[in-house]
């Protein structure tokens, strides 16, 4: 059954997003800080400023960049994390197991880029946590600070008139982000740089409930399917659509090398759950992990630079039995997996008992927690049930754990929940784990629609989005189905860049209509072509106009193919402003002379 | 550019669901009412009853039933209204404008099923709302209290333990529909059957905040694309994926003979816009309009047998300069017709003047009014503005004047509002309009996503069903861009079924889970034929789990391609079951130990 391909990738998809360009600019003071950003230049006719769109696409969607798979990304952060006197370590050896025993023939091979490993010494501020604490502002924090306030400044000196609304259920967006808001945000445990200091090559993004909402895109071969060069090309395909993080949830053979080639032609944070590796160790029978299988694959992971990892630690012992009456028991990988050994040996969870010890990993390579829902309900009958809200009350336990160790952290929240069980995930995750960032799957807020899992999981992204998760894990269509292929990848991440983006402006985040507001004039005025290139997808916009509309002249057409010329209500809204204006300004004239007319009665000495 | 054929429609989609057969059920005592519902037999080892699915598909999806488009659907109320003693009347004959003077050569024949012409009388009771409240219960009503009760006795009979829970927001959702209770909800106004007297093949349907949301879609050709076979084909389709009604948007020529086409092979309520032919009749130029073009285009669709008018009625000359600095203007067809008809003449609009005369005639044939938000917002920063909000009120004024009429009523809503806005939508309709039913075009949530604007709108959607809206207008993947072909109308429809059943869900109406809980068996079971069965589309769930596991062999498989046999968590954690049930039932006997312990210290004559 195992169709994996063991050729090292060659090629993956590159060139500028249609419509746009790539450009970079730079904290005032700061050249040595180069923040990437998107350009959408608009008609002539608007009279606008190109648009800048955030960009978590890298070098790739850069067409003057030499994109060398084999040799990885240029280290961005290799500078600043020079600076921070690391130890430079011995590399753990490669072992057989690491890539599952995988007979020559079939061995994917090592990526070949440059890779020196550093660890944090004891005492030292190793993580961005741990340096937060401590006062000082990072070059990440620097990095995310201007990244984040993309637009911001144009919103505050051009439209005074239209303030963002919003409700924002007790988030604190401040108007502008400075590098101490971050510093402090990230020092309160609100917010997360997912930066393993053996990650040089990223581009850095900040995960926290006052920040732009987040979305992580899932890339992975299983045993059943698909090898490195389609893995490395859904990485690059995610993020050019939109993906802030990607995770690596790969099982399987080859899973250290094929993990290798993702790092180091990675931009965006990559994180893993260690135990799916740990368990491939072991022949895949959870009854043999132990603590020195995990504890190995940690370091194995956390040198090769994986920016954070889903721990499974909440899984206790006392919560399994709780799933016996659920429809779907436990749906996490990770978390049946701890539950078998658990349960098969009667013992507390080893990820619990030895929680110290995987913080002081972690906390040596900046390795982010992402403590994981093992019990998450896997359909809405199973909503926000005793075991999963007992976990969460466990999770919020760790957290404090992990805080007081050095470690950022964030948590993993649900799943499958209808529309009116959401809000209290949120309250409660904010309240059990001391406001440290949610990140969900979804949820899904109804299990009927297999094939369709991106809509039904969307919306409540949207809402969980708007009530303060931070980061939204996609779902495609092919959840429950299938693995997703590379239009799966992109309907994925466009429809959680849309429960993102709603999400923004529900919140009121001071920047993120100027996006909605310059597609909607471009809508209103016809400028077809920059409607197509302010949107989440040109091409598909594009592609579905022509197929009514194709021909060049109808791009400029003042009415399309819904209602025609005739029926075009733009068209005649816009041949009615002009008499609307005038009968406006009829009004206020005879407002202005009814006012003055009384003022007639006025006595003297009040009369203009 | 006028591609329309003229060829007579001779085929549609035809054939069962796959997984589901038709059947039809009575009410007690009434053998002459026959309620379709799909049924949908599960895997024998399930142990469990077919799935009872609604059904707008008609007899489309029953083989046994003959399929002749051009002697139109069986008229399953003609006996019904037979003996309601309405006047046959003479039809209006057709006029050369009514197919918009359209050349013998590219006129589309009419459709030449018999339809006898009928109309109420004055003083007799005619609409629904009439009987109503008269205190008389007709078929249609006893028709939709089985249509909807599907589902309900099960739930409570077989599930005592699993009752729906579910925050209704004041909606009024009883454990089970009565006819009597159809009766009370549709004579206080808040719930319509939309049944014109003249569309006996309508299987009747129930719009009402305390009853299953609905969804619409829209068909229509318009003067640059599509034809008659591809508008009745369409129709079709929509209502066999679940569209509960139908509107044609049709504008160009052959309007009349088109309408007729699907008029007389539609199981579902029909609406329209009649200012649409009403503009063609006076070639496309607004300010040509009046009010006899207008009566008469009524009198013609309503002959045919429209079920439901969209009337814009509330465009008053007074709100049309509040939308001059709107971003978007107005972008309602309808909306912007009559705002440059007002603005044009200054004059009052000839709808809201002869509204009273509009409600007698559609009162004749018991057409529901759709009162029309002509003014709504066309982007996010026009939501819930002085102009559609004006517009809102005129609404809620219009409504007692129709209900004094006689008239059935429900009203139109936006439109684009991001999530925070949303509800303040709801609860001002609800208050302003006495709880007639709303009927929401989504709304989108974001503009920033042309070519996905049903997930933008799907996300709106779900909430404003949830906080109470009765019907949701679908929106398709080619809004904003073109018109929807096949696949589009598939996909609005499915992503509208999505957003309907998470609001019944969220609800907490009674019976919408059982569909989850179902399916949620079914996947954690393996029933893969049965999770793609009850699924809202088969077809796509199949055809997504064989493009990575093929073979017939894994439709049985205890696995998938997601993690394959070593990483089920499904798998692990029924391997848990037994185990957990064990471990449970050893807490079980060590509380009960524990309890007797406690039990020894007791007096003498408490033990046991």
């Amino acid at each position: 059954m195992t169709v994996q391909s063991k050729a090292a990738p060659s090629s993956v998809t590159t060139g500028p997003i249609a419509g746009s360009r790539k450009i970079y600019t730079s904290p005032e003071g700061r050249p040595d800080i180069r923040v990437p950003f998107r350009e959408i230049a608009l008609d002539p006719s608007a009279r606008e400023e190109p648009y800048r769109a955030y960009d978590c696409s890298g070098i790739y969607t850069d067409p003057s960049a030499t994109i060398d798979l084999a040799a990885g990304l240029p280290p961005v952060r290799r500078e600043w994390l020079a600076k921070r006197g690391f130890d430079r370590v011995a590399a753990r050896a490669v072992k057989p197991e690491d890539n599952g025993h995988v007979g020559a023939d079939k061995l994917v091979p090592a990526c070949p880029a440059d890779h020196p490993v550093y660890g944090g010494k004891p005492g030292q501020h190793v993580t961005q946590f741990e340096y937060a604490r401590a006062g000082i502002i990072t070059e990440e924090m620097i990095y995310v600070a201007h990244r984040e306030n993309m637009g911001r400044q144009a919103m505050i000196e051009g439209a005074a008139d239209r303030v963002a609304d919003g409700e924002s259920f007790g988030a604190e967006i401040p108007p502008f982000i400075t590098p101490e808001f971050v510093r402090s945000e990230i020092a309160r445990g609100r917010a997360i740089i997912p930066a393993n200091i053996n990650h040089p090559e990223l581009e850095p993004v900040i995960i926290g409930r006052n920040f732009l909402v987040k979305i992580n895109a899932n890339i992975g071969n299983s045993a059943v399917t698909s090898g490195v060069a389609e893995e490395v090309e859904k990485l690059v395909w995610a993020i050019r659509w939109g993906a802030d993080t990607v995770m690596d949830l790969s099982t399987g053979r080859n899973i250290h090398n094929i993990r290798g080639w993702i790092m180091r032609n990675s931009p965006v944070p990559i994180g893993t759950v260690p135990i799916y590796q740990a368990l491939e160790k072991v022949d895949g029978d959870p009854t043999k992990l132990d603590w020195e299988v995990f504890k190995d694959t940690l370091i194995e992971q956390a040198e090769q630079g994986v920016d954070y990892f889903t721990i499974h630690a909440g899984v206790r012992l006392q919560y399994v039995p709780l799933t016996a009456k659920r429809i779907t028991g436990i749906v996490s990988r990770g978390g049946s997996i701890m539950a078998k050994w658990c349960l098969s040996k009667h013992k507390e969870s080893f990820l619990y008992e030895r929680f110290d010890e995987i913080c002081d990993i972690m906390r040596k390579y900046d390795v982010s927690f992402s403590l994981g829902d093992g019990l998450r309900p896997g359909s809405n009958a199973d909503a926000n049930d005793a075991a999963q809200f007992g976990e969460l009350e466990t999770l919020g336990e760790l957290t404090k754990v992990a805080w007081d160790k050095g470690c950022q952290v964030m948590i993993e929240g649900p799943g499958h929940v209808p529309m009116h069980k959401i809000k209290i995930n949120m309250d409660k995750q904010l309240r059990e784990c001391g406001e440290a960032p949610f990140y969900t799957l979804g949820p899904l807020t109804t299990d009927i629609a297999p094939g369709y899992d991106h809509i039904t999981s969307a919306i409540g992204a949207a809402m969980i989005g708007w009530f303060g998760t931070a980061m939204l894990c996609y779902v495609t269509p092919k959840e429950h189905l299938g693995l997703p292929n590379r239009d799966d990848v992109k309907t994925g991440v466009i429809t959680y860049r849309i429960a993102a983006h709603a999400a923004d402006l529900a919140k009121g985040h001071p920047a993120a209509k100027l996006r909605d507001d310059a597609i909607s004039r471009a809508r209103f005025e016809f400028r077809w072509e920059d409607q197509f290139n302010l949107s989440l997808d040109p091409d598909t916009a594009r592609s579905f106009h022509d197929e009514t509309l194709p021909k060049e002249a109808h791009k400029v057409a003042h009415f399309c193919s819904m209602c025609g010329p005739k029926f075009c209500s733009m068209k005649i809204t816009q041949d009615l402003r002009v008499e609307a204006e005038r009968m406006a300004g009829m009004e206020e004239k005879s407002r202005e002379f009814a006012a003055k007319g009384e003022q007639i009665y006025l006595p003297e000495t009040a009369a203009e």
